[in-house]
């Protein structure tokens, strides 16, 4: 399994506040965290916006089985082309992790058809994260609750769509809610959002919070690979699945 | 429309704080609600467990397009024969709307296929509610988010099944979380099940609660009313459909 | 309740065969049938392709409570410019109903965020329709399984979202399936699929598919109507439920 | 892993026509198929009915990761207890697959709340299976449709709550369709259903369906085991969370 974890790699240049926090970037300590959770045949490497072809080129794409996303002050600096490729892998099966602040990137938004427009304060709330589907893989080794010290209050409403599957619900100081851990199926790819990380806060320090991303890499990758062709409209003429012995 | 409101009222004899709050029982409370807020067209009549048949003989049922239903302390009082009239009645078509306490009934673990349990806290918590899904029917008019001052604490893991439709989630001042307003189909019948709403608390008197809880029977309620027979195993001849007119 | 029947009426002007079935156009076929099965107070009106904006300006919006979409042909001559409208409309409470090969239209292909390819073959297949959740209100008065004898078939892979609610299942001689009535919630807005419907087949003449489209429409409208703004994100300072007297 | 695979047995001791298909019983057939698609690691064993606590005795089910069920003509001789049992190690965390006629089982009814009735035939339809979740990890390497030459018509309308993941739904030569792949969530425990197999047609020796069932196998089994405990209603004072360190 190839993992890339891809950071905009922009506040940790800019915000003292965020190098104290990530002294070697988020995406960093993102892929150590996945590093340190996922089996050792896994591969996990970074990418970042300021790389050419804002990090992800055809051949890391075209290696990649899985990829977190983080993204924030930097969203439209993603080139369309990027998107495209981006969505079009995880069409073909590529597993996809959209992390806090990439709610808004433009590759998340594609794939939702929706604002995924939000409530939110950055005042150091506390959050406290709750199991409402113990049985999903995404949970398996997930405490039923635990708490994030300080936090931004992401709340709802969150203009999603319906999430195919519910994980995680978190609560915050100001008593607002949040569908904080979500799973939807695109295509022949699975995408799942989890909103705790913040730059201001060590959210990625977390162990709990390291063990969700890492089981959301592993129930995100598909066991068959990514397929080489995206599904097309197809005419089929009568008899088709006959002529192809049974099996299209 | 008819609506059969079903109470308990068993705290209301027992306990002088439940009586101080609803006087005429927590059951006439939520009918009033419901005469408020729905059409002038609907009958909303009410049933309590200390009735004959528990307030449920055949033609109450028979007569009934919604069934609310509110019970606490005397779940194990209710005969296992009006389980199963009320649990038939819903596979034919009946709307049933379960508050509260109501997720320990019999009739709504019977239709769940779980435990229905839960974590819980009665000591004056404050419970804020969040709309999740606007755009659902039982979302018309209520606010994106409303507080109720005084409530118990329900919380996570709530022991369901995933909810066909989630349109509430609420928050409570220990920082647990709710799936608070969830919807399920069961054979021809909707089921809302609502968990604000304690014997120790005035929630039924409060205005958005009220609206919900009426909104939630204008959903349940099928336009074309309730089957005369249940849906039976069938076995059915190569040809059936055609020689039924093209209509099953 | 303001509805408008949207068609491309391109194949009625170029082809005697489908001018042939539908000589008013199909948009007025189908608007006939939604007021055969919709209430009376229901209002509807056509809207085509060929008109200014096509068909859809600022204030013909402004005044659709649920639109209709047949396109077939010509989905890449409408302007984005109206596609960004019928989505900012739908995001704010607008009910739309898709209809058979609308799937493939910009607005439809938009909000689902997915390809929506599928198999097909124009071949007169048989096409029966069956109902998989008789408790949905789409479903209401719909018999559990009807055959419409000559239609276009659509197979999956359907590639889609999961649907939030599916109705209907159809089958075709060749042994295809496809989920053929599937229900989105995107924003405040609802969003019926229907995939019945061809340009060369009558089936906008069937009683059952009418019934079946005037329920959609009846389902994807709110009772309270389309909001003035879109939901935006927001930012909301710790407190700010209070200070709105705890209601959002 | 441990699998367990258990059969009635019945119809192979009755019926000359079903040993000709299975002569090692029909649960032979289907443990050798999944000794022969999971990996070398799992352990494959099998019960039957005809056992002592229907060979399914406290020590069995206790080491047993993920059940496999088939059952037809002997529901009703399954201990209650036993039913007890089962579903108590379901919502504890242990995979169950249900198999064709086992939608009819006590366990998988208890389980669903609903009557899992269902059209019916048993004349040699053909099946064919279309996967409509391809991304779905029951999906992995399973073509997108595939035919089953002689099969038992399983038809809709199935009256099973609304699947939480629906994978799988076939047709069949008089034009039924069924929702041939369920996934289901209950407690902790992940369950499977799926259609396809009957004792009078060689089902379980065609070689995509002893990959579905494996896969289900795998999808089923979580990865941190069965819990010791059932989960229980909780009373749970406030600041709970933080006397337990965070981590509920």
């Amino acid at each position: 399994m190839q993992v890339t974890v891809w950071g905009e790699n922009a506040h940790e240049k800019r915000d003292a506040s965020v190098r104290a926090i990530y002294p070697d970037g988020m995406h960093e300590t993102i892929a150590q965290g996945l590093r340190a959770h996922l089996p050792a045949s896994a591969v996990v490497r970074t990418a970042t916006l300021d790389q050419p072809s804002c990090g992800l080129d055809a051949a890391t794409l075209a290696s990649t089985d899985v990829l977190t996303w983080w993204g924030h002050m930097a969203h439209d600096r993603v080139d369309d082309a990027v998107v495209d490729a981006v969505c079009d892998r995880v069409y073909r099966g590529m597993g996809l992790v959209v992390l806090h602040s990439g709610h808004w990137s433009k590759v998340f938004k594609r794939l939702m058809g929706t604002s995924c427009n939000l409530r939110w304060r950055s005042a150091e709330d506390r959050e406290t994260v709750w199991t409402v589907d113990p049985a999903h893989p995404i949970a398996d080794g997930v405490p039923d609750g635990f708490v994030i010290e300080r936090q931004e209050m992401y709340g709802e409403f969150f203009d999603i769509p319906r999430p195919d599957e519910l994980v995680f619900i978190s609560s915050f100081s100001g008593g607002e809610v949040f569908r904080s851990g979500c799973c939807f199926h695109r295509g022949h790819g699975r995408i799942f959002y989890f909103s705790p990380g913040d730059q201001e806060f060590p959210v990625y320090h977390h162990p709990v919070v390291q063990r969700v991303v890492a089981n959301g890499v592993m129930w995100a990758r598909r066991e068959s690979g990514v397929r080489s062709a995206r599904y097309e409209l197809e005419r089929k003429e009568l008899g088709w699945l006959d002529a192809a012995g049974g099996r299209a």
